[in-house]
């Protein structure tokens, strides 16, 4: 099966073009001007943009809070539509089990024959037995060269204390796994939990509050310190306020391997749509917290200069109605509340209406960003590109459409959209997974199990330039 | 009784002059140019400096190392014969006790009616129960105004975690008491200390290796952190390296009240002495550890320009012979050897010799640094000044005198003197307390018990403008 | 003549105490509590402050604008009523004469035997011919231990480029002069004077648009740079923004000897005085042009920090009606205004007002920036202290009066007051020049002449410690 | 006429991929793998690396010092045989003629049917009346969109004061000109070479001495206010030392355009360089001046880190015996040599043997520095990349040469080589201009006139995201 896409504005992460590509079995074959080849398919893409299809390193399928899960991979379609071809998927390690069974036992059940994109995973350790230490190396040679621990969370099973972070970061570094922190400093956040409870603030708003930006920079600031200390590469998620910003650009200025990474949903939403009336706040519960206009304005300077390098969506399917209901009422609070929020197919657009079509983000670095940069830093040497060789990973991006984005047109299966009512420009018309048409007009046409498990290579670009 | 010190060089804070003090019953009662006062004793200190009686803030007679404690306030007149006549004690609360309790109850026995020059307390909290954490406020009523907590040593007893420091700046906050602490990551420690074990390197010189500076910055990074977020002062304990330096310097201005100190040790021993040859690198252990010289230039400077407040002794007198060889042979290590060094007597002589002879240090700065700041960060009114109404506590130093700092005219009471065979420039000659001559031509005179307590104010000066 | 001043509280730049002050001659005898003294004069200072008379480093009574002079030293009394004993003129040094006859011409035939308050000179080189040059260590010798040099004012005589700045510099450092400059950029400042004028906006708000903050940062950076490359110390007068501030902040901390001073009206006055109705704007001309708040609260900030080490007036009094109206009218601009504004009067009144009954200033920091540090800075080993030997100079203070600043209270002789209804607390009651009263009850009480020129000493504390 | 080149591994600024280019007339038709073109010529780039010809943007065929001329067009094959296919040349303004006028006088003569590379031109504002100051939006749509003043060079006709850069930026911010500037202080350098003349210091050597980092710090500084003040974009050429550097950086960081560019010598010659036996140190003057391995440290990191834009040469080809020696002898010194070294041919050479070999640089970046940012940088919209439709300028590189840098197999025509003896790896094998072949197994077989005058667009990417 050959494809040729003509006359499209190719897109990629060093600048634009005219011209064509051809896509040949599971392969992009050719990146040219008026390339002359025979193909099954003609696509004319004349006032669209060509584009990589993207790459959301940070999803959650399958996280479980006090016994309620997420929605999973059975609405990775939505990842689709929304021009993302590959993802990678935080699997928590079961207690008792290690690191790259925990992954394997979730990947057979729910990911395996189920997903509609390419996915590969990275394992959160939370139990780090000298046995767990011990079994990182393999991580790398299995395909899942990364590994995320929880600085906050004090008390749940998957909060890591330095000493975890420590041992990962030295391990991980003799192996090639990247270790991945979410930054926040536990005790701070219970310290100020506790009090807000105790003086009766127990409102969604005052998740906000319990965990201000301090919180967030000082354990980034404390990560960095030990990966210098263990002299390894550290990938900080889910980077929110100007802050830790400030914290990982000195660090990585100074030479030290560090980059930060920063969700859709910490450009354009904000603190105070946690004080929504009633319990509506509920559904912006997620952490970091959401911050104010300064924290974002940093963000997307951030995020065009290079000092962050890849937004992902972070996506979390909890339900409002059943889920984010678990903080409502007496005896619950913000506390309570299953933090997270699904943006699994609004990351592009939301990249794209509210950065590039503001001229707060360049088009090459729109494309860097969502696709990339995520392919390079977890070694997916295959995705992210469209250079001849990669996979026939492809968008056809329509800049002049106009629609709302809204719950009624998503895919998540989740209740609620946070960015409902959200005008959009622009939309991934067509979607191409490993050269087979998977969205078409703006709608899935693909088939469940359609998607591969991809593996990651050693250290990614963690080391290399193309991070920097 | 009044005593008229005549024709000496006036050496305070601010500057000098050619003048005389008068000596009133306890008290300062003028500072003038030929006063022609009457006097019970006249003492020509022609050629001689007069200055303030020492202050130091950090001192421990009471710390005991699993069951083996250090020499107490039976030792005090080394204080006296050093030029210094104030000290102020560092109390562990003990476990079920309270904060004031374990403080009286150790003051009653051990330190009224036996010390020799004035003294204080700051207490340790050890045990952050809730009614524990209650009971801070009354520490500043009771002229305890100061408390510390130890970041390090996980697993002790006075290990403290993020939770108990921060509890304290709140708390501490309302009520005045200033917080200390001692910075340095347990985790970090930890894991190397057991690597370094593991990898059988156990010799005193590793207890350096175990706890490089990157430790210290990264608490004293995270202490700041916590005391921006609860809106306190902080108060770092020996500062030993650049990096932590650094972090208070920036902190500072940036508008924080967070101070520094740093101890005598620090500014002239290297951590090569922790590698001297046998089992005498014990001597030399103390936490954080000693650095090399481009930690000292970084001190001296920082004391000279006012980033650092104080320079205190850290005094803690555990025998060679007995105690720190408890770090000592088969399944034992530097992690065994108990932390800290004595240098009660020299802490005048080693920055007035190494600094002010070195002109790395000037004589106001020597005066405000070892007598004039740490009063006033302590609220100890009537320290540390020659003005009039301030206690009588005065030294006659004969810049002349040379000698050899050696455990043989040392009262330490300790088998070794870290500074041993130390060429020793000038000298406290003549030492006055409250009015009362206790060091006359250089040997201690006064009696046991002469020592009365001080109680200080809360929140000395941190917030206002002598500390900074 | 003696006289004691009792039962005051003593201000000093280290703290404060309740004592007495014995004046014996021309100078201070005794600092003390209680002194038993016989004496001429007993003032009883009960519920006042007692504090070293001021030095004002920076004065203007010989500047003259086309042709046109300042009021001169017959004015001085306004300096002996405003807690002012010791003023330090800025001579111009004539072309073709030297240095130090340009001086000491001025000095006989207008201030020796005129001048009402204690008085020395810094020179402001012109021409700076090589035999100018080298008569620099003159200077020294001669008692004028400074000089400055003009960055802006392009195309006048006073105008002194890079390569007389660095000759400064170098022939300076080998000498002990300290080398002072007028910060901003004088081509920045004529481009953009062009431009304004030439687009009509000839307005004495324009002044200020026309010499923005970067112009002054910019200066300050180059002489910075120039004084690294001499290796020679540096002092920047009327520093007023923050930019420059932190030039000068950052030069320090890395270890050069540079050093600023800010004037009162920078701290008080607005840059939208400059936009007054009519031509009243042009009261408010003086350069570096007034700011606004952000930059005050900068200036307040690094006053009470110790980042900019004096306060002084640029006292300049040209007449409104007569000489700042050389800038009215057709084919006049804001360009023609002669620069400089009268607040010799009001220093001591403006800080303490502004900032010590504001909370922003403490009020041992308020008499280390008046009195002080100048006094040291300059080399005047005598003056700005209360310590016994030194000249007896002194100010009581009280801070129970309430009073309105204007020029109908004003001995400055000018036809108007920049602070004019300005509310005033607290207020120089009495003030005694070498032990002689010259103020009593708010009046002058002195006689002309009886001020004596004081040599200053080398390179003042320019390398000190006290400067610092 | 078609060529195809086969199976090599295509270098990007972006990444790498193995692939084949095909050629179509004088652009590039594709870039993809396994194309199944048919072609005029295949060839088998097997084993090689194959990217964009390379952009010098800083040559000097043109300059003249003291009446004698360096060498001109008629040299630019070696250009080509060094993998650079486009050169930008600094063309003097004449006195008394405007600025295009300057460029196309020499243009007609000089370049136009000489150069055997494509070229464009940057003037010299050397007469900043305010004709020619109103001449500079003409220049934008002539091609030519980047001007260039030298800040050194006291007492020269093309010498700039501030004024003139000041409106410059001015005037080319609103017509889309980028002003570039060669960042030394005229004054500084001007004293100490004064100052080393009067010594007898006249070797080569002193040279350096004359103009230490501190000179270029001060001048790229003040050059970054005046780009700030006039809110204009500022390109600093030559950047030599960390000082200008971390300047260059900081504004770039705080959100100015600031760019800056470095050339091959100043990354592999060294300050010593100039102390050489004889006169021979003559060799190496060129302005800046060399400087020492701490400095090159920081270029390296710079380049790698994307804070440095672009690596040229600077070429300037002065012959060692004539010219060169016009500082030897009595009355002669440093200060009468003719500044410039020749470094045309080895630019890709030094940077991929120096920086890719040893690890300093990856490939990528390697390919962007040398082609893809200049030619951003100057609006150069077909040149320094292989993306279809841009011009066919393509170097096949043979990584596998071993060879040694000499002036005699040198086409620059110059009697020295400054890389004289340098071990060589790798080198551009051949290389296409416009499609046709002009490098063959590294010999020259193009032809005289061959190269075309190629326009730059406004602002180039000085403003856009490319160049961050």
């Amino acid at each position: 099966m050959k494809t040729l896409i003509k006359n499209g504005t190719v897109l990629t992460a060093e600048g634009e073009f005219r011209g064509d590509i051809l896509l040949n079995g599971e392969s992009i074959a050719a990146v040219g001007s008026g390339i002359p080849a025979e193909a099954d398919e003609i696509i004319d893409a004349e006032g669209k943009y060509v584009m990589p299809g993207g790459v959301d390193q940070h999803v959650h399928f399958s996280f479980t809070y006090k016994g309620s899960k997420v929605r999973g991979f059975e609405t990775s379609n939505a990842a689709a539509v929304g021009g993302t071809t590959t993802v990678l998927e935080f699997v928590n390690q079961v207690r008792g089990k290690g690191l790259i069974e925990s992954i394997e036992d979730y990947r057979k059940t729910d990911a395996d024959g189920i997903s509609m994109v390419d996915y590969g995973f990275h394992v959160v350790m939370t139990d780090p037995r000298d046995e767990v230490i011990d079994e990182i190396p393999q991580l790398a040679k299995a395909g899942y060269p990364t590994m995320k621990l929880f600085m906050p969370y004090k008390g749940m099973f998957f909060h890591a204390d330095d000493d975890a972070i420590l041992k990962a970061l030295y391990k991980g570094r003799e192996a090639g796994v990247t270790v991945m922190v979410h930054a926040e400093n536990a005790d701070m956040i219970d310290v100020m939990t506790k009090k807000l409870i105790a003086e009766g603030k127990t409102a969604p708003y005052y998740h906000a509050v319990s965990r201000p930006p301090v919180v967030e920079a000082e354990a980034t600031r404390r990560a960095i310190y030990m990966a210098q200390m263990a002299d390894a590469p550290l990938y900080v998620v889910h980077v929110t306020c100007k802050e830790a910003l400030e914290e990982i650009k000195k660090a990585y200025q100074n030479g030290q391997p560090i980059y930060g990474e920063t969700c859709a949903h910490y450009l354009v939403l904000d603190e105070q749509d946690l004080a929504k009336p009633g319990f509506e706040g509920a559904k912006y519960v997620c952490s970091p917290a959401l911050r104010t206009q300064e924290h974002r304005d940093a963000l997307w300077e951030a995020i065009e200069r290079k000092w962050i390098n890849a937004v992902s969506s972070d996506h979390c399917g909890f339900d409002y109605e059943k889920q984010k209901h678990m903080g409502y009422g007496e005896g619950n609070s913000f506390a309570d509340i299953p933090n997270g929020a699904p943006s699994l197919q609004n990351r592009l657009n939301i990249l794209w209406t509210y950065g590039v079509e503001t001229g707060r983000l360049s088009k090459s670095r729109f494309v860097d960003l969502m696709a990339t940069q995520p392919a390079k830093i977890n070694g997916l040497k295959k995705k992210g590109r469209l250079a001849p060789g990669c996979d026939g990973d492809v968008v056809i991006f329509d800049p002049a459409y106009r629609g709302t984005m809204s719950v009624k047109n998503n895919l998540e299966g989740v209740d609620y959209c946070p960015f409902e009512g959200f005008e959009q420009k622009g939309r991934p018309e067509t979607v191409f997974l490993r050269g087979q048409k998977i969205v078409e007009n703006g709608s899935y046409i693909g088939s469940k199990g359609q998607g591969k498990f991809v593996a990651g290579e050693p250290f990614g670009a963690a080391y290399g330039d193309s991070a920097k």
